[in-house]
Formats: structure tokens, C-alpha cells, sequence
């Protein structure tokens, strides 16, 4: 592969810039990676480990000269750092970030920036629930989709070449307008989490009256939701307040249907029950025909390949 | 490891079984396997590829002169079989069985059995969401807790030596009240399973507004969700009918909790969203530590090793 951008600036430098830094390394897609981390010591882990060849104490000094800006910090903090990165941007550089909610980074970050730079919203639809520099890995977008919602006048080669980068880590490309991607993204991740970490409250409470017993006898699907409810808490407190409307719609149907089902358990109607678990299991069937997972079973105790 | 029962009955050639019979012919367990199905291509699929060494008509026939019986069919058949094996079983025999709710299931099946057999209730807290003769594998329980509920007059040689065979599969063993058992697993496995099937189902809702786009990117959050919502029907609606006191009790613990965290979006509390998911994230590091997951990172898509 050829270098896409000459030099790269990530400012937050966590689970999704370090893996894209050693995406980017990896296929030699930048010639000089740069970044910015607002701590001290993951600025200097970032350069131990080698995922960038320089950081800086500012994220107005990581952005000189660079082509691309990507900012990967908390949804909550995008608007300080696009305000503060803004006069230093190079002209014609393209921006993107890579937060989980989409209007409302539009709404924070385009009034800041000049008109003579690209600015590109994303979002990668990957992660795991670890966190920090050192959780990153060069396959984590491999058959992931990364979803754009460029506003309609954004510069056509522009987005194309970002495009061009990220299809280079293995991902897939969809444009769509921001509202709609809050939408989807609050089916389809804000509202599990925040369900996850519900469930993971109420044991915890319970924990207390059976001391480690719900710890202990994990394994038969709550531990599949202390993996979702283990995701770093500042990014989703960010995401929940930023994406509230629609999160708020789909928590409303969700507790609707609940109630149906709590129903049917109360009333005995177990034909009801049947009916409904068919249906689920054959949405999971959707999802392996769509190769977004894989139809192997998971026992959740092997550790996955890390490379 | 030496032979620990000289034939083994198994009635229901599911998962669980299925498993428990690989388990048994690798390490040697057993002498003879036999079971039942009530699905005459589940009872030629499990002779096919090796699973039993003869498979009969009936639970009755089955259960002759075998010194164990597995009753590993859907909890709301327990009753059933039960009544239809009572009079054919071997005196001195041990009767377990593997359902996921065990007050019920005692009540359903003691009634049923002569004095002269040892009934030992049991639950291994082991599974995938496939089910089926083909769906068995001998390290299933490796590393998995495998509960019983005996009542206070069992015979103890008779749960030692059932003990002794499940952790020759490599199961961990408990013996604790049916109850309690059922109190606990309600919290970490039954209410989690409902939780899942009702996300799915809003899921499959919105699939018809957004088209295919809540299956397309669903790696977020919602996967884990399907994975655990794709699990045999029959068994669950069974599961959340036998434990419904339990099932109710946790479920209206978990619709306070989540009320109080949609007040906190719709508010704006983002305080209280950071210090709860930084809880949950907290009882995520127990279960990694209880040895009950990995801290690896799951990345949902490498098929897990098979053996």
C-alpha cells in the first residue's frame, strides 16, 4: 500500500487512535503520525510503545502541519478541542472524528473550524471493553463498518481519500446522514449498553445478600453483559447525554415490550413466550448471514487470537 | 481415570447431553451409553455419529438397569418422564437431571420416583445458544460450575460419586438449597436472558423502519445480545414459567434500576451515569478474577477453538 496522508494528528490517543496508529504503520499508510493526549503518562506510553513518532503537550501544537486531524476523545469534550485546535489547522487538512454519536459532535465541533478545511464526521463501529493506549490492535476495524455523515458541500476527494484509509485497516464504508446513524446507533449499541449496565447494577445490589455467588455463577449469560457494562464509563456517560432523544425513544419501546413479556411470565402464557424467543432467534440468524459475527458457539473463556 | 457408572441412561439427546456423553466416552466414565429422544431423526442423528451405543423408543426402555439417569429434556417435560420411567428403574439407581430451575423440577419429578433410587438435582451453568444432537462437545463443562439441590435424606456415597463424575468432565461442583438456587440464577442468567430476547425484539421492530441496517451494524453491543437471544426457546419459555416468582422479583428490581438511569439521561445527570458505570465496570474485574471469563478481549468474530 502507498502513504494516503503525509502526516497524521490523533488527538486522544486510546483504544481506537492507537489502533489506528498501528493500522496505519502496519500498511504504511502515513509517513509521520503525531498525537496528543491530555495525561502525561499516556503521552508517554503512547511514545514508548511506539504508536506515534512524537507527542505534544497541546493539542494546537499535534495539529500543525498535519492532513489529517482525527479526534478520538469523549463525545463531551470534542467541542474544547476542535475550539482550541481551529487557528492552528493547516488549510485544505481534512478532520474527522471517531465518536459514537453524530449530530451532536457535528454541533460541537463544525462552528470552530474554517471554512478551508474538510471536515468528515465517523465513526468506526468497533471496540472491545478494554481501554487506554496499550489496548490497541491493527485488526481492530478489520470487517468493521466505519460510518460517515459528511454534510452535503464537504469536498468529494476528500472524503474518498479518508475513505481509501480506512478501507485499508479492513473496514467497510457507509455514508448517512448523522440523525439517522443516532437512530440506528441507539438500537443497535447506546441502548444495549445502558441495559447491560442496568442488570450488572441489579446484581450488584443482590451480590450483597448472596455475597459472591452471582460473581461465581457468571458463565450463563450475565457475564455477557458484564463485558458489555465493563466499557470505559466517561465515553458512555458522553454518549447517553449526546445521543439522549433517541436513546430515551428506544428505551421506551424497550420498556413497553418488557412489560409484554413480564406479562406473559405472570399470566403463565407460555405460547406467547415460545412465539417471541423464535422470532429472536432468527434475527441472530440475520446477523451471522450478514458475516457480522460468526456462527461458532462462544464459550467465553478462550482467549480471543490477538493478532 | 476408571469407570465410574456401568451404564448410563440419557433421556434427551440435546446439547447438554450430548455433551456429557463425549465427556464420558473420552475420559472412559462409562461403560455403556444409552439414550432416549422423542425425535426419531435426533435418536438416528445421535446413533449416527457415535454419541449413545443404542438409543431406545421409549424413556422406559431406556432407563433399564442403568445405574445413572440424566433427565436432560425442557423443564415443563421433567413431570412426564418422570412418571414414565418411575416404575422401570434399576433399585439403587441415581436419578439426576440437568434443568435450569430446580424447585420446580424437584417438585415436578420426586413425587413421581420409588423410594429405592437417589434423586440428586442438578445444574451444569454450562451451554452455547445451539441445541441439538450435533451442537455436543466434551469440554463443555471445563472450568464451569455444576450445581446440585439434593434433599437432606440423599445418600451421600450416591452424590459423591455423581460429583466424582462430573468433575472427571472437569466441572467445579456446589451443592446448595433449590431455591436459593433458583434466586441466583434468576439474577444471572434467567432476567438476563429476558432482557436480551425484549432488545432483540424492539430491534426487530425498527429492522422493518431502518431495512437491514440494525443487523448490519450491530457489532456495538447488540451482537452479544442476539447471541444470547438465539438460545433453544422451548427450554427458556420453560425456564421463565418454572421460575416465575424469582424471575418477576428480579425483573421489577431491574425496571426501578433502569428508571432511575433514564431519569439521569433525561436530566442530565451526567454525575450519576459516570459513578454507576464506573460500578458496574468494578464487578466486571470480580468475575474476571473468580476465574469465571478472560480479560482478553472478545472481539465476537474469531470462531472459538472447537476442542
Amino acid at each position: 500500500m502507498s502513504v494516503i496522508y503525509e502526516r497524521v494528528a490523533l488527538i486522544g490517543l486510546g483504544l481506537i487512535a492507537g489502533s489506528m496508529a498501528l493500522a496505519m504503520r502496519e500498511k504504511g499508510l502515513a509517513r509521520e503520525i503525531v498525537g496528543h493526549a491530555r495525561s502525561a503518562e499516556t503521552r508517554a506510553v503512547a511514545l514508548e510503545i511506539g504508536l506515534v513518532d512524537a507527542v505534544h503537550e497541546t493539542a494546537a501544537a499535534a495539529v500543525a502541519g498535519a492532513d489529517l486531524v482525527v479526534l478520538a476523545v469523549p463525545v463531551g469534550a470534542m467541542a474544547a478541542v476542535a475550539a482550541e485546535i481551529a487557528p492552528h489547522l493547516k488549510p485544505g487538512a481534512t478532520v474527522t472524528d471517531v465518536g459514537s454519536v453524530k449530530e451532536a459532535v457535528v454541533q460541537a465541533v463544525a462552528p470552530h473550524l474554517p471554512e478551508n478545511v474538510h471536515f468528515i464526521p465517523g465513526h468506526p463501529l468497533a471496540g472491545t471493553e478494554h481501554s487506554g493506549p496499550r489496548s490497541g490492535f491493527p485488526s481492530l476495524f478489520r470487517n468493521r463498518w466505519w460510518l460517515f455523515t459528511p454534510a452535503g458541500d464537504v469536498d468529494e476527494a476528500a472524503i474518498a481519500r479518508l475513505e481509501r484509509l480506512v478501507q485499508a485497516f479492513g473496514a467497510k464504508t457507509e455514508r448517512m446522514e448523522a440523525a439517522h446513524h443516532d437512530l440506528v446507533l441507539a438500537v443497535t449499541s447506546h441502548t444495549p449498553h445502558l441495559i447491560a449496565y442496568t442488570m450488572v447494577g441489579v446484581a450488584d445490589h443482590l451480590k450483597r445478600v448472596t455475597e459472591s455467588e452471582v460473581v461465581e455463577y457468571s458463565a450463563a449469560g450475565f457475564r455477557d453483559f458484564t463485558r458489555i457494562a465493563a466499557s470505559d464509563p466517561t465515553m458512555w456517560r458522553d454518549v447517553f447525554l449526546q445521543n439522549k432523544d433517541a436513546v430515551l425513544d428506544i428505551l421506551g419501546r424497550f420498556t413497553e415490550e418488557l412489560f409484554v413479556l413480564q406479562r406473559a411470565i405472570r399470566m403463565g402464557d407460555g405460547q406467547h413466550l415460545f412465539d417471541y424467543f423464535t422470532r429472536t432467534r432468527a434475527i441472530r440468524r440475520g446477523i451471522i448471514e450478514a458475516g457480522q459475527d460468526t456462527s461458532a458457539p462462544d464459550f467465553g473463556r478462550a482467549p480471543a487470537p490477538r493478532d
